[in-house]
């Protein structure tokens, strides 16, 4: 009988998790089935632990066991010692032995690892890294996080900060950043900050846009939302030509909802990339491939490593 | 009878080499021997080659031969391969296979690489690296180049090109840099550009400064010569930061003409690169051990990876 492979997501807006049926490390585990919620605003750690837990038991067949659990987390995680650090949306968070409460219910190693590790795992396995075993994933969302894989290994940092390409700076004159730097790429670059920045031109309320308003206006010939969409393109493009220069990977594959903003986005990305690149330093820039369920696909690649490494 | 090990060091302006003793991999090898000339300005690749070979030569005891020979040498390298790219200031080094050039010439396995990487094997080995095995080796010199150790070994990228913090860009409205952008690390932190700074404002002839007349300029007090090196050194202290954000290694070690510019000098970058990096983000910075040696001791720790790895 083939080993069974239990994947979860805490998300910042829902909670999913998956059953996939693993036939050997030749071929891609099998998705047998799927369950998600969406969470209430005022949730703490505590129900979202339950909610899980009770999503993944319903999952699993009756006189059945997973052979491994894996974790993505929305959220700093230490993954050394398995424990989340805290969540920036739901309260409760704060040192939570993650991997050892989900061993310990589920009778099997468990690995738990933030959501932008565990997508770049995703993508190398199963998705738009495959052959490629120098990459980061950057997703491009409300944040803009990333996770290196290095010598086809997650690279996570000496200790576990690594990827955080959204707070890397390109434009010391730039705006202020939550972080307190000016011009971090995330800055410039996630849907939020780029629906401010179209907001306030506009003289509307902060609050009143989002990042896909600034994609469709653009899309639609806004000039104005156009400059704001380029900007933010030209600053992750600058962010990622320094990092091409620093660690020379093979490949940048970008997710999140800001992907979706069209061709222009995309060519201003590759073009601010390229010329901060030096000219022997080569990469491709591709979108991720694993889509909505990307983190599902990372979590059970993150539980395969619990008996394969 | 102990191991022999030859180390090479093709620099800007001298050739080294220099003979250890190898008693096993818990010590560090024993120097012997070293011979070393300064090079005249119109030499080629033929002639350093055979003046390294010559001095090689006088190093081997009679009767006695290298197990191993470790090349470093200043200008790019495909490792892998064991051909130097081209060099920078001497003509006829275009794809140039000093790998094989070397083990034929001594019947000994041989491994070449970048004068940066090797420096940053070197210090993890026997320098300020002992103990850290992730780290980057920065030398700000005439030019700004930088060398990985992750997980203790060396990392050079998906295709030997990693380690390029010196065209990292931190200030995109900065002055033009010789690789066709604005605001490198190198265009404001290496010591001839820092030097050209000072010339221009001073209205003197661009080349009548060197990198050294401006640290002891502002080291006598001189304003102008402080904002010219603390620009310099913010500028490295970004771009320090921003490598911490994205690989989160453990400690950078600093060396190079530049780095003896003062106390001044080392509290800027510290500070630009603590302000740069997120507060969970540690490492420390320090200056490099080995001193004019290191290129050798990072050789013989090059030669030693050939029948250790």
């Amino acid at each position: 009988m083939n080993n069974l492979i239990l994947a979860l997501d805490f998300g910042g807006t829902k909670l999913s998790a998956a059953l996939y049926e693993v036939a050997g490390t030749a071929v891609p585990p099998q998705l047998l089935d799927l369950r998600r919620v969406h969470t209430p605003s005022d949730v703490d750690a505590p129900y979202e632990l339950a909610t899980m837990l009770s999503l993944a038991r319903e999952l699993i067949p009756v006189g059945r066991a997973p052979t491994a659990t894996g974790v993505s987390f929305g959220g700093p995680v230490d993954y050394v010692k398995g424990i989340v650090r805290l969540s920036h949306h739901v309260p409760g968070w704060e040192a939570v032995p993650l991997r050892d409460i989900m061993a310990r219910e589920f009778d099997a190693p468990a690995a738990v690892d933030n959501d932008a590790n565990v997508a770049a795992l995703g993508e190398h396995r199963y998705g738009a890294g495959q052959g490629a075993d120098d990459l980061l994933y950057i997703t491009v969302s409300t944040g803009v996080g990333g996770g290196w894989i290095l010598a086809g290994r997650p690279w996570r940092g000496h200790e576990g900060m690594a990827g955080e390409i959204g707070h890397t700076v390109v434009d010391p004159a730039g705006p202020l950043c939550l972080c307190g730097k000016r011009g971090c790429v995330e800055r410039l670059a996630s849907g939020p900050y780029m629906a401010q920045g179209l907001a306030e031109r506009r003289g509307v309320a902060p609050d009143s846009l989002s990042g896909r308003d600034v994609a469709e206006a653009a899309a639609a010939g806004d000039e104005v939302a156009q400059v704001v969409l380029l900007r933010g393109a030209w600053a992750l493009g600058v962010g990622i030509g320094n990092a091409a220069n620093l660690i020379n990977p093979q490949r940048f594959i970008l997710g999140g909802g800001v992907t979706k903003s069209g061709e222009q986005w995309w060519a201003e990305v590759r073009r601010a990339a390229r010329e901060t690149a030096l000219p022997e330093v080569r990469f491709d820039i591709v979108p991720a491939a694993l889509g909505d369920n990307a983190p599902l696909w990372g979590a059970a690649a993150l539980a395969l490593t619990t008996y394969s490494d």
